[in-house]
């Protein structure tokens, strides 16, 4: 778990009209080929998808086991896999790795953001060790503390899309190691459902990140002007 | 077994008319999303009810082949599971963690609360060893010894539901390492049977358990000023 | 082995007219519930029971095996199990967990009481390595010494089924830890044969137990009296 | 093998008529039940039998297994499965235990005695290496030194059966712990052929033994005179 | 990963008409049969190759099971296996090495190079522990620090493939511990498209990469004069 | 190895006309049973026999595969095991003992002395790493240094069946720790061809011996007064 | 490896016409029988050769391993098994047993010399951890550096099958701990094709040896000469 306190951090947060994930990528170089896939971010299901903390690695090997299950259970049930369902399916594997001797455990936390029928928009943390839990705003990763004070300061029961956008930013931001949060450091995605009911899951492309960056650091200043 | 020394507590008092499982939440913040799940607390089936104080990865293993066992056995009997063979079910598997080289031993005690028409209404508790035993008021995790002082000197064997309710939340109460017991801090459970004699197994809402808080600390007040 | 050393103490005693079998409960609480249990004699089939002193967890896995061995035997031959037969699987099951790596040795003595119609009434004891024998009166667990001491002294060839209980009953008294011994401390039972030649196990209830806890408290006041 | 060297002493003659088989008994109580089962002696099969020196509870596993392989000898191939055939099978799986990780290997020497069409009577000695030999007159357990230096002394070529019982008397009686040689601590027996050439397996009743051990403790007594 | 960063360095650069592989030979002597094989450069199907740092031994094993991976999909799929699926069917089987005891990781990282329908050409590297990404430019093996630092200077987005070339070449000459590079020392391959579309693994012959070093090194001493 | 260097010796000497093995015995007591078995040679075959150094127990495992390998040579291809193949096959399970974890190596050294029509008489010798070779004289056990420098001295390209059975008594003789060999401590076997063609293995009895020895004696007391 | 640094040396070259293996004989006894069998030269197939470094048993495994192999790919694809084929499959059976617990990896190096229709003649040379590559001219075991030096200076591109067996000759001569290089010390093989195209595997006698031999000392005497 200590691995885990060192890796990237993570962010979601529920609003009644989606979730929002947003994660710090820590590699970043020019000649990273960013185009085509999302460093953190997994999408799961049509309707579920996750944000990683920890080994890539090991990440990957958990991933492909929970889209498999979902596309089981779509198989089986002819409808999607109930998120927590899908989420205790991942912990109840990574439970297994800490019982039994000759294994390592996964190295990894996971924030899952997904809908279902049954309890709507939902957010959940996972870690290494298997235990899970809900949550309406959370954090995992470097400076999940201090995360997670903040999160539990700014955090409103009736949040909006836009205020959850801002907020995961504002968290992000102030507890980077890095001085300033720019759009390349920045993943952020979230889970909607459109005008037919469909649930939307979007990973925010640099453009649609700068307006949003912009605000926050203009929020950021007018913050710290208004408290100096 | 150690850990579980450390866990937060979970109190259970058998009665005539039903069983009462009560557990002190560890884990509290407003962000995390309360109202679909209880932290503690596992439906086996619909007679039957755990409680849970240690690991919770390794408590949602064993919760879940106790729920396969239960269907199994109603699958093949059309009957439900008797209590203490759910309970010893359990056990052996435990049992066998610990003898089998390459294996951690389950870090988990549990509270089971039931009826079954063979032996009425039971309360039965269970270590990480696998051992197990009957009771008719036990408490587990933190603080067991000074909570069972408490319930050998309480406890009638004539006790009412009602009596008992007061009683877990007077040894919770009494217990806890934090200051004042408040709702979000309990969670209360019991098994009862209803008029039809359906067995009914009822997790408290926070509205329900203010007017419980309340005259225990009432009581609690009454019972300090009675001995100043 | 040391481990069965601290364990309670269980005594038996073989007479023409049966077997007598009885065990210090450790475990002492009002709360606990007893009406339906008893802690160290397990019934194994009509005509054979066990005393146990030792890891409970442990002894239930070999009661249950010893269980179903006896089932099968009858499901096969049509005629109970012999009482060695019963016992020497036992002990190779146990001599297993000694030999193989990775394998914690079962932590259980045994006192197996039972008839049979090869050799009557019979007695065994067995130990965690999985040596077993055949014994007239011996004792398990805690004191075991101090106790095979009386039971040499007192015991006679001709011993009655009344004599017997009161043996084992003054064996205990004389060996506990505990000051005094009562009938919630004590458990008892017997295995003999009904007029028609059925084997009969009783287990004494606590109003049984009573008169023969007077009669020995009175016999061993009376010796005190007569050797000081 | 440090532990068969402290293990109760066994000592096994071979005559022209017959094999002797005796041993010292350790465990010694008169609660013991002893009508029933030798401590130290194992009939095999009809035409052999075995004294064992070490941990009872392996011997019965390795006895259980020649007394199979005896019976599938017979089964398969309509006559007694060869003394040494079934030595060397014990053997084997002894040695087995020794080569593999993760095994304990068995802690039990034996003393085979038997008859068969091919070389008459045997004498066969086991360690628990796998080692084993044929012997006209060997010793096993406690002091086994001493006790074949008696034999090399006193065995001749053409002993009878009555010296033979002399013999393992002597040797046991000066090479015991305890003081004085009694019929409860002696277990004898014999490996003879009766006037049909049926092989007979005899245990001596302790009524058989006492004119055995006087006419021992006689000779003793009047070899101590005739050497002082 | 400590022994890959003394392996040999690999180098690949991404452009727009295909991929550059380029990799410093450790092994150079005359005596070397070089007619054959490549030392570090591994064709896996038509439209994928690989070049290694690190144990040769490991590297054959896993290429063989890319080659067999890309082959089932082939036979499967009928058309050629997307360059990331067999990318991360590789790290799938690293990942496992390190988790599961009694086994030992791969000592080996990988560059990727390749070009499927889906993202044209594309460049991935991978280490021991199974992570893996998708890059434009990128360098393992010894020195990969100084290789990737050069490739951030001079990597241009609408890189071509002669200055494609040109860059592996420069970046080998100036990371490399011995201080020339010369033909024998260096392996060099491209993937690219021809005319038809077919996509085409070359590797460069003697006699090809003489005048690029040739080029090379009078561009280097070029940048040194007008530097100085 | 250590083992093997001090288990009793063990020489062969192959001759146009047969090979010679001979062993000291290392276990003499005239209470053994030597009628029936040697101590230290084995026939494997009708036409191959094997002489042993090191623990007996391993030897009887090996010499039971080598025996059922030659006899399935035999009945698949309905002529005699080659002498080679044998050794090759025992030879390679000993290596596989010293390459698996868990498993102790086989502690014997064999000497194989045989015939067949590819090669006439061999003589082989194998350690317990599993290495073996040809040779036409050779030593194992104790002292083999020394027996195969007098081996090497005496030994003569054309020598014949009486040469060699001389030779390998003086170099017992000659290397043994005992003072004088006499022929309870000696095993003497040959293989070679009768009249007919043929392979005869010989076991010498002590009767036989007796003659070898004194001129033995004989030629070594004469070879002393002459060096002197 | 270390251990195959003291084995002894084996050399091989590559010329046009065929490959020639040498190697150094460590056992020289007169009593070794050397009729029938090479020390370290093995052939694998009609047109495949190996020379050994290293623990002869394990090679002996290996080698039974290559000539199955050989022999199910002439019956599957009727057409001998490509010479890299061949090696590649050995030295990924060696690679395995690095990588994987509980098993020791194979203590030995192999030079190959082969001709297939794909390559024509050919050498390769593995080490013990399964790397492998095709060489010119290598060598394997002590002293193998000074060995490649000296092969190094001497090799020509278009050596004949005659300076290449003076040249190997050479090589052991210069490099060999003993003083000097006669027949009984050296093993020296060739790979050829005939006139009608078959390939001959030859393993030089003795008497071929010796001209071969006295040719090189007196080149060796005469370089001396000149060069002093």
């Amino acid at each position: 778990m200590e691995a885990i306190s060192h890796a990237g951090a993570a962010v979601g947060v529920l609003s009644k009209e989606g979730v929002v994930l947003a994660a710090e990528k820590k590699i970043m170089s020019k000649l990273l080929e960013t185009s085509k896939t999302t460093e953190k971010m997994y999408k799961l299901d049509e309707h579920i998808a996750a944000a990683v903390a920890g080994i890539t690695a090991d990440a990957n090997i958990l991933i492909n086991a929970a889209r498999l299950a979902a596309q089981r259970y779509m198989f089986t049930y002819d409808e999607p896999m109930p998120c927590e369902q899908l989420c205790q399916h991942l912990c109840d594997t990574k439970q297994g790795y800490t019982q039994f001797g000759g294994l390592r455990p996964f190295g990894v936390s996971f924030l899952f953001a997904g809908w279902d029928k049954h309890f709507g928009f939902q957010l959940y943390q996972s870690d290494p060790s298997g235990n899970y839990g809900g949550w309406k705003a959370t954090a995992i990763g470097a400076n999940n503390q201090a995360a997670q004070s903040i999160l539990r300061q700014d955090y409103k029961e009736d949040i909006s899309m836009d205020e959850a956008l801002k907020l995961v930013v504002k968290v992000l931001n102030k507890t980077m190691d890095s001085t300033a949060l720019t759009a390349d450091k920045l993943e952020l995605s979230s889970v909607t459902r459109d005008a037919s009911g469909k649930v939307v899951y979007h990973v925010y492309t640099e453009e649609e990140l700068t307006p949003i960056l912009e605000a926050a650091n203009a929020a950021a200043a007018a913050a710290e002007e208004s408290s100096s």
